[in-house]
């Protein structure tokens, strides 16, 4: 059995590593463009932050391992132009133009996912950047280090935007945020959008909403990054306006992809074709709280995939439940969590949703330290089920979102979570944790 | 309808307000024995910790609130002596030393717990101290303010005894801790232990293990706390041996106990007489793993039974799902979780228990402050459930504990779990959370 992966980070190499563990004899290549496999994308906002950081400390297993350790024949610089699905084989071209040509048995496409960049006047300018492969993280090193850069412009405040704010900041930058939407993260709740506003505000960031960027224009060695209304000068500029699937090689080859763009797949992973999987950010998933398809690219998604499809190729069970759709990222000292579906994701699913927003606070107010916490919960008053939970605090408040993500997966309904038995010590939560406060809330609405 | 509430603290008080929101008119009376009500007993350690602390701090409404604005007829310094259940009165005496007879149509017993206190030689002397009520707390806060003590001894290593040691070590006391068990917290893995006990030698706390201690004498104005093998001399002694439910009354009335001791109650908090219902430290609850009784008390489960006594005897529909066992509390820079059953636990229940400990870290490698977490996992061969999960962390780990708490709400198999999407970033989490790491080994032996 020929096992072959287009992709070397987080659903490729996950994939590889678990197929050789579960089949120590099976021949596995792994076909990467780039010179980079298994990195930790995420990290590179907290290595930019640090004059001394390292992008390739990010590099969480080297090539040579995966080779040697692992017998991978893991090829960089390769890079698959087109699938035969029929002939059942792949074919590209190597770092030096040499054409090559493929066999599979069972083919997984792990081919990410690509930073967008609108093709504005002025995009191609060598002082603009996105921020999604390892070599862009080394190029803004590269940049940020060689040209003592006072200002950066940031278009788009997604996670990556909001915490390159801080990175940035970090570094002594004047941070110049950009954005085209009215107001800062507009699938939370007024008021714990209002709370991460005010803290990017305090901390000294420029932030002009309702701008779309039309062009960028150079000033001498400085940009002009313009919008109708007016233009903000910076030394470079980050475009942060999300991702989009690498679905492209799939659909050439016939593959059917989702209504989001990404590539379709079952349960098992397979794509339309039952020896071609698709997993990690290129493919589309199940959300557990519609049981629709979505697409959320996430690096838990991704490994976890990269592990089924390994499983179910040599033979085991594999059923993917789903994703619920969980995120955290923090700017500054606040933190923004996130799990299930916002009001509006749950009216557009059909559910009969409403909502509560609770102010509540980390600690018990009787011991030094206790900080407001933010609670957006969403119900569905048909069947009383828990949709989603989104929260804003400064202690910590991150890892409470897991409790909620929990509770979707076990398709719980308000009333069960709401008698959950969680943890409290004055140092940690109040009696009621914030998560319960909102559920009691929330239940009176139901 | 008359509704008479034996004890003012947390599951009272919650029943009272509760009732009075429920049922404007409904005539409601507590009958508290002390002077203090709704108080927070689990804040006393960082209130003695605090040289400046004020335990009336803790108080979290004063009475005349209760009376004034909730109309409910709070009566301090009554003990209640005995109730006739089926005359459906209470008998007492007040503070004056009058007696007093009150008819009920439903009574609520809520009169907690008390501190274990071996009657051995010297345990009442005046140094000899427990710290259960808010008295207790203000004759220790009293007696650290007035006497200069240098050197505690600490008895017992629970919760309680345990925060002690970082309030008294914060206050400049030195602290002997002497334990009759071989080891530290004997329901935590032993590597989940060990972290524990490092952490309280390099702050300084003196442990001495297998030490009963059998009498405790003076020395001048000092003390020594002996056990067979040796004395220990300190200023004053703190026996924190544990909480014993106060269920004599209800002994007394007829109504049924259970095995723990504590008031049995079904689903809706009535003891074996259906007018009579017991909630907080002195009743019994189910347990959602074992579908037992048990008795664990903790605030929560206070205040939630109260609340649930309140609706259902104002005709709403109450079913107590029980609790899960969900524990936390720190020490220093350690911070101890627990939910659901130890190994020990699970193998008593019946249960075909195995087990794993996995050391993990608390956040991504790639970031700064990443600390080690070590996680224990139980789970049940037969069915794949997952029966607890303990751990012991150094990175505000406390708040991890409750996605595994939901999860056994959810009454969720091993397998389920590890597929939750639970939230990554690098600040919080590795892509695999801790309990991810421990629920994917632990599926390898189920």
């Amino acid at each position: 059995m020929h096992f072959v992966i287009i992709g070397g980070d987080a659903a490729g190499m996950s994939a590889a590593s678990r197929a050789r563990r579960n089949a120590p004899d099976m021949r596995i290549t792994v076909l990467e463009m780039t010179r980079d496999v298994s990195y930790s994308a995420c990290s590179m906002p907290y290595v930019l932050a640090d004059e001394e950081g390292d992008m390739d400390a990010l590099i969480m297993r080297a090539p040579a391992v995966f080779r040697e350790k692992q017998n991978i024949d893991l090829r960089l610089g390769h890079r698959v132009t087109s699938i035969d699905a029929r002939a059942k084989r792949v074919l590209g071209e190597d770092a030096q133009g040499q054409a090559f040509e493929i066999a599979f048995d069972k083919l997984l496409i792990a081919t990410g996912s690509t930073a967008n960049m609108p093709l504005i006047p002025g995009h191609n300018l060598p002082q603009v950047f996105v921020l999604k492969s390892l070599d862009d993280g080394r190029r803004v090193a590269a940049f940020i280090g060689d040209n003592k850069v006072k200002k950066a412009a940031i278009i788009g405040a997604g996670y990556i935007g909001l915490e390159m704010c801080e990175a940035l900041t970090e570094r002594g930058i004047i941070v110049q945020l950009i954005r085209n939407a009215p107001t800062l993260l507009p699938w939370l709740a007024p008021e714990l959008a209002g709370m991460v506003e005010k803290t990017l505000i305090q901390k000294g960031i420029l932030i002009n909403h309702g701008c779309t960027t039309e062009r960028i224009e150079t000033k001498g060695e400085r940009l002009d990054i313009c919008c109708r209304e007016a233009c903000f000068d910076a030394d470079m500029a980050l475009m942060a306006i999300g991702v989009r699937p690498n679905s492209f090689l799939a659909k050439e080859a016939g593959l059917a992809l989702g209504a989001s763009g990404a590539i379709a797949v079952n349960r098992c992973l397979q794509t339309s074709h039952p020896d071609i999987y698709a997993a990690g950010d290129c493919a589309e998933s199940f959300h557990v709280v519609t049981g629709e398809k979505t697409w959320i690219p996430m690096a838990l998604t991704a490994n976890r995939a990269g592990w089924a499809v390994a499983d179910h190729i040599t033979g085991r069970p594999v059923r993917m439940e789903g994703v619920a759709g969980t995120g955290v990222f923090k700017i500054f000292d606040v933190e923004v969590a996130r799990t299930g579906l916002t009001l509006k994701e749950a009216l557009r699913a059909g559910f009969d949703a409403v909502e509560v927003v609770v102010k509540s606070y980390s600690r018990a107010k009787t011991v030094s330290g206790s900080k407001p916490v933010w609670v957006h919960m969403v119900g569905d008053k048909q069947s009383g089920r828990l949709l989603g939970v989104s929260m804003v605090g400064q202690d910590n408040e991150a890892r409470r979102i897991n409790a909620a993500a929990v509770a979707l997966h076990g398709r719980m309904r308000v009333a069960d979570f709401s008698t959950a038995d969680l943890a409290y010590a004055p140092p940690f939560s109040p009696v009621w944790d914030p998560l319960l406060v909102a559920a009691n809330q929330l239940l009176k609405t139901l």
